[in-house]
């Protein structure tokens, strides 16, 4: 298959890894990449430097498209905007901030920007700053998170009717099947963040990635709703937040008393239940630890047998 | 298309009209029935002998099949289980309750029994209590909804691998496309609500229709999640449910400061600012108030026009 999504990345399947912190460095992103689809470097949990370490081992490990993702409320922005460039990057997926400022930066030196929104209003504002494409992600998503609630099934449809500029969809889509329904409802490609989080070239701590393996229903909620939401599991940590939040702490009282680092001490040095661990409601499909191109080819045949059973389905 | 749910209810298109307070009489179950789905009268806000009025008013409107929705934990269920096997009905839908003790007592009548269920776990419960069918209700679906929070994109593919039975798919399906998408996911037919509760032979008051078609994105919220989770509309009956639940109220003061009868207040009498308006997360896509038989044969078209834009989709 060829559309607007493979074309502008150049990539076969339009399949694109979310940037994940403590899961997508060079590793995941150019497995994912080297498989035919997109890898994103998430560089929200990186320093500057770690992360120009990152974009050096991608570049050598795959001769196919990368890029990296930036979340607009990283610290040192301008740091990080500069290796990004320096470094020769051709792609970036801009998330959490307005694509506003940084667009056209970006586009003048030759990258393809596509920003995330959680919401048809965001997703026209990010075609009107001159964005490339957008991933509109639903509620279903893990880690940061919209404030309108708005699933994968709504979100869709509704973002497909406001924008005319490239389209993909995330939050929920693990599977071959999911990745068939998202392009039903008007998604042009997907981006993908847990099925490839729990993947064997995931930087993610192991004891995290095996209790992927073991969430059910309901065992993910989105939290942290007073700072910015997030889906996390439920853990201690999340009791914290919740307890927290109920008693009517402030903003403030809840960064104090939480402390920083939580999400690193959860997903990348395995504590489970004093950390921060964030992953989508689709974990209670994932039940293996895999590599990734194996990940990508049950994908694709399912997305394939998918077809094959829907063709010529009429009402 | 045949499949085991048009032959299950003896219908044309696997569209079914999900029972709502306040919206569906005999007026929009028939509707939907002569148009080809399966209409449900919703008994959730009828006095036992108001059913009764319905049942027989619908017998006179269609000779196609119809049913009647019944919530388990409506107050006076003998003498409405009575009224429906008096009156013949074929088809039951139960929701809001456990289907154990109701299954066989409808099913020993000669009547096909549906539970209506949030999770994989209840799904499971309910073809272990020999239900039917089961419909599989997302986080993003109006009035009263799972504690678990699951979104139809992920909740279809769960149950579909823990169950055999056949699988009805409801929440944030308002169109053609969705309808597809739901069968890509693996339901084998859909439930469908807000869509249907502004049409033309919907009960509701004209002044709540005319609200969801202006309705926008994050306008509906999961509320009342202390008493039983549902998803209304952000107004001052919702702000009232909100600040209460915040200063940490309990069930019994809650309910007693809401007082009672707010559904109807709000989408039978048109109270739009103190009544409870249930509606699901799809109504930012509906704008127009149209006759039932309009609403359907747009949803064929479009699901056509979906097949075959997707014909021989290959990844």
């Amino acid at each position: 298959m060829e559309n607007r999504i493979t074309k502008l990345f150049g990539i076969k399947y339009p399949i694109i890894q979310g940037g994940m912190v403590w899961c997508s460095g060079w590793k995941l992103a150019t497995a994912v990449s080297n498989a035919g689809g997109l890898g994103l470097i998430g560089s929200g949990s990186m320093h500057p430097e770690t992360l120009r370490e990152h974009i050096q081992k991608a570049k050598k490990a795959t001769d196919n498209p990368f890029g990296v993702n930036v979340p607009l409320l990283y610290p040192q922005i301008d740091k990080l905007i500069e290796i990004i460039i320096e470094e020769g990057v051709k792609i970036v997926f801009t998330s959490a901030g307005s694509p506003k400022k940084y667009t056209s930066l970006f586009q003048n030196k030759g990258i393809t920007v596509v920003h995330v929104v959680s919401s048809a209003l965001f997703a026209k504002k990010s075609e009107e700053a001159g964005v490339d494409a957008v991933v509109a992600e639903g509620f279903e998503a893990g880690g940061h998170n919209g404030r309108e609630e708005t699933t994968t099934m709504t979100l869709i449809p509704k973002v497909r009717e406001t924008i005319n500029i490239p389209l993909i969809a995330a939050g929920g889509i693990g599977s071959g099947k999911a990745i068939y329904a998202a392009n039903a409802l008007g998604a042009e490609g997907v981006q993908i963040g847990s099925a490839f989080a729990l993947s064997e070239e995931s930087s993610a701590h192991i004891a995290f990635k095996e209790l992927i393996t073991k969430i059910n229903e309901g065992e993910t909620m989105l939290s942290l709703k007073k700072i910015a939401p997030a889906r996390i599991i439920k853990n201690r940590f999340y009791e914290q937040v919740t307890n927290l939040e109920q008693k009517g702490a402030s903003i403030e009282e809840i960064k104090t008393l939480l402390g920083k680092g939580r999400a690193k001490k959860g997903m990348f040095e395995g504590n489970l239940e004093e950390g921060e661990l964030e992953i989508g409601q689709v974990s209670s499909q994932l039940t293996t630890i895999r590599p990734i191109h194996t990940i990508i080819e049950e994908m694709v045949a399912e997305y394939n047998a998918t077809s094959k059973r829907l063709a010529k389905h009429k009402l």
